[in-house]
This record gives C-alpha cells, structure tokens and sequence, in this order.
C-alpha cells in the first residue's frame, strides 16, 4: 500500500509553522507498513488543492490531507475535494452531531461562550457526499473518509492534537485492515567518517541483496565519527525481511572491515 | 517572484528525518520577499524527481531542490536534472576544483584519510550541461545552478550546515538581484478562545483590506486563552505594506471588540 501526505497551509509553506505532522504521520504509516511515497504541501487556494490531489492520486493506494477543514474563510480543503472529485458538499447528518457534541462539551468546560450550531460551526458539518465523517473529541471539525475508485483519501485537521486523535481513532483501523505488506528497519552505525569511501561498499551490497534498502546519512564532515547506515525492507514475511537486514549488515562489515554499532541515544 | 521546493528523499518521506531544511529555507524565502508556492518530498528515484521537477516547474520561477548531490547509488538529484531537462552530466572544471580543494582541506584537518579525487568524489563534480557549480565549503558536493527558459533551478544538499552555506554565499545574492517584491507581515494575538466566533471578523476584514492576507492559528480548544492571527502582505511599496497592515488589525480590533497584543515569547 502506498500512501501520500497532502499539507494544506499557506503558514506551513511560508514557514510560519513547522511541519511536524508529516513527520509524525510518516513515521506512523511507515511503521504500519505502508510506503510513504510523496509529500506535497500547497496553499490555501483550490485550484493548488485540487493539484495536490491529482499529482498524489494516480501512485497513491491512500491519501492523508492535513489542515483547512476549521471554520474560516481559508479552510477550503473539503471545498477542493468536492470540486475535484465532483461530489457535492451537504450537510452531513453524523458530522453535525459530532460538531454540536463537541461544542456542547466545550460549552459545558468553559472553553466556548455558547454551545450553538452557528453558520461558522455549521460550515464544518458540510461534507463531500459519499465520505464518512470522522470522529474528533479533541475539537470541532469532523474528518472525513472518502472511498474513490482506486484510492481513498483521510481528511484531518491541521492542529496537531486533533490530527493524532483521528489518525488514530479511524485512519490506524482502516489501514490494518487494508495493508498488504509490513516494515522492517534498522540503523547501524559504522566507525567512518567519510561516505566517499563507503559509497562503494553500500553500492555492492544492495546489488547482492536486491531485497533491502540501505541508505546512509551523512553529518557534516568532522562533526561525527560514525556514518549512520538506515538498512529497511518491505514484504510479507517479518522473519524473511529481519533475515536479509541482517546479512546486509553483515556483509557490509565484511567487505568495509568496519564493525557496525547500534546508535544510542535518539535520532538527530 | 514564486518559488517551490523540491526534497529528495526516502529517510525524509519516511520520517526517519525530519525535514527542517525546507522550514528554514521557506523562512527565508518569505523573508526575501519570494512566495513559497509548492514543496513536494519524492523518493530516490530519476522518475518521482522529474515528475516533482515537472509538477513544481509550471507555477514556479525558481526552484530550490535539496538532497542527493552526495556520493552514494541514490544520490540521483543531477542524474534527474539531466533527464528531465534533457542535459547531459559532463565532469565540470569549476565543480572539480571545488572537491579537490574540499578533500585536500578535509585530510589537512585529518577528518579524512586521503585527498585522493576517487571515483565517489568525481561523481559529484558530474553536473549537468550549461549549469553552474555553487560553491561548498562545508562538505563535499557543490550546488549548481541552472537557469532554463523561465525558471531557475538550485540544487543544494541535504546536509543542513551545506545547504544553509550555499544558499547564504550563493542563492540569495541571485535572488536580491531578480526579486520583484518585498514582503511584510504581523503577528498579534486576541482574547479570545473560539475560532468559531472569530471567523467572520476575519471575513469581513479581509473582504475590505484585499492587500492584505489574514489567517487564524488555532491551538486546541483549551489549551490557550488567546487567538494567534497572522496578518501578511506583498508588495513593491515597503510602507504602503505596513500601513495596510496596521489598518487591517485595528478593523478586526474594531469589528471584534478585542483588543489586539503581541506574543511574547517563541513561536509554538
């Protein structure tokens, strides 16, 4: 199953606000065995909505959108899913229940001044017809779930709580039981500093183990003493996959002479 | 002046690595006065780089990709350049001297073992036909850059300290000669924790100030008693901007009855 990350934001892309959501939601889709395959984030404007959509769709098995479904001007993402995939926007039975709840308990805890279904909440009920609300007891605007031909697409919100809490509330469920493969990964680190000399050895490797992707990372030349090596695989068979991440392993330290390490400490 | 973002790469696409090169970069972009447009993350492969060269090419005047300019079997970024753009990679002169000069001063510094012009070293001299090599003296790989019929290409590496250097020393020189706009913007919070409610202030104001781009950035209901909003506009007069500005806070200061204050502290 492959999968794209749609970003919705002029604030994101003027770096106003750092993207931390498509890294949490990569990590997550990754470690669930799907392949992350594109990331595109694009502007509040429907027109580059509906481009994003049509540059994922053709690759992607599934399609998560973050941002725009609030209650302002700027929110237009269910408004960009609707004109390109022609399906119309109406108010949905389940979402709006979902809204009022919301409202009324945010109401009741002191958070909003008035538990009413205004225009402005109202606007967050409006669905593309044939999509799936989705629950969110975080805040106010329903996702969605829209079931396309050969692709579905996740609409969540952009604050970051809310986006979770749907991830993995509806979207976690759906893709257990969608996926087709699982995730292998491992990172080592051998006592290099130069990645021009161990170009070659990753190279052999991973022609001789076609099953595996190894990739290094390098740091700033001088500023570590090890190269960090990201050695993954992908398929149906989690003993195979561990298997072959090991002989890569392996072998990469028989023809470097190098021994690997595990990294202690977090990723940088 | 409009520019997109091209990443490349699987550790990014899989959140092994979180991407705050793009953040950094769109910040100061925007700062320069140039509209971030689209960013798009693809895998290492020649085929997802052309189709994200492609994607970003049409709205954009210039383009800045970054990663895989290093040694290794999926360090492709040129190899796409030169297929997408039909231009041969020859081994540049400049290009060369800049590796060299790089290795001979890492093995001075003794951070490697020898300042041998290897053949993974070559690899990055290869630069596509009519470009430019862009100065490194961090790490190892030049940037270049290209200029096609009406967009300009940079490609810089992944590596933050190599990609911050080049775009410093040579991307934004190139951009304070060919930009056309400045670019001014304010951040102010309201009293107020509703979105909802503030919605239509928005509207309104924004309706009357077309000049001017106004967004909401909400956090999760609870958790702040204020209301960010980013108030933002575009232009060729500096100070025509910033009044547009002041005019648009004080309406929503008017229209909601709040009085508007600046944050304190960091960005969240």
């Amino acid at each position: 199953m492959r999968s794209g990350i749609l970003v919705i934001g002029n604030e994101v892309l003027e770096g106003l606000v750092l993207d931390s959501n498509s890294n949490w939601l990569e990590r997550r889709l990754t470690a669930l065995g799907v392949q992350m395959h594109r990331l595109v984030t694009v502007r509040d404007e429907l027109t580059e909505i509906e481009k994003g959509l049509r540059f994922l769709i053709d690759p992607c098995d599934v399609i998560i959108t973050s941002g725009g479904l609030g209650p302002t001007h700027d929110d237009m993402t269910l408004k960009g899913i609707s004109r390109t995939f022609d399906r119309e926007l109406c108010e949905d039975f389940e979402a709006a229940k979902i809204v009022r709840r919301q409202y009324n308990d945010l109401f009741e805890r002191g958070i909003v001044d008035t538990p009413d279904y205004t225009e402005s909440r109202k606007k967050m009920a409006l669905i593309p017809q044939g999509s799936v609300p989705l629950d969110n007891r975080v805040g106010g605007a329903p996702g969605i779930r829209l079931g396309l031909d050969n692709c579905t697409i996740f609409c969540l919100p952009g604050v970051p709580s809310e986006m979770k809490f749907i991830f993995d509330d509806s979207v976690v469920p759906w893709i257990e039981e969608n996926r087709d493969e699982d995730y292998e990964e491992r990172t080592v680190e051998f006592p290099i500093r130069d990645e021009t000399v161990f170009a070659p050895v990753i190279a052999k490797v991973m022609k001789e183990n076609p099953r595996v992707y190894i990739k290094s990372m390098p740091k700033s030349y001088g500023t570590s003493d090890v190269l960090r090596v990201w050695v993954s695989a992908r398929g149906k068979n989690r003993e195979g996959m561990r298997e072959s991440i090991d002989r890569a392993i392996r072998e990469m330290a028989e023809e470097s002479g190098l021994e690997p390490s595990t990294p202690d400490g977090k990723e940088e």
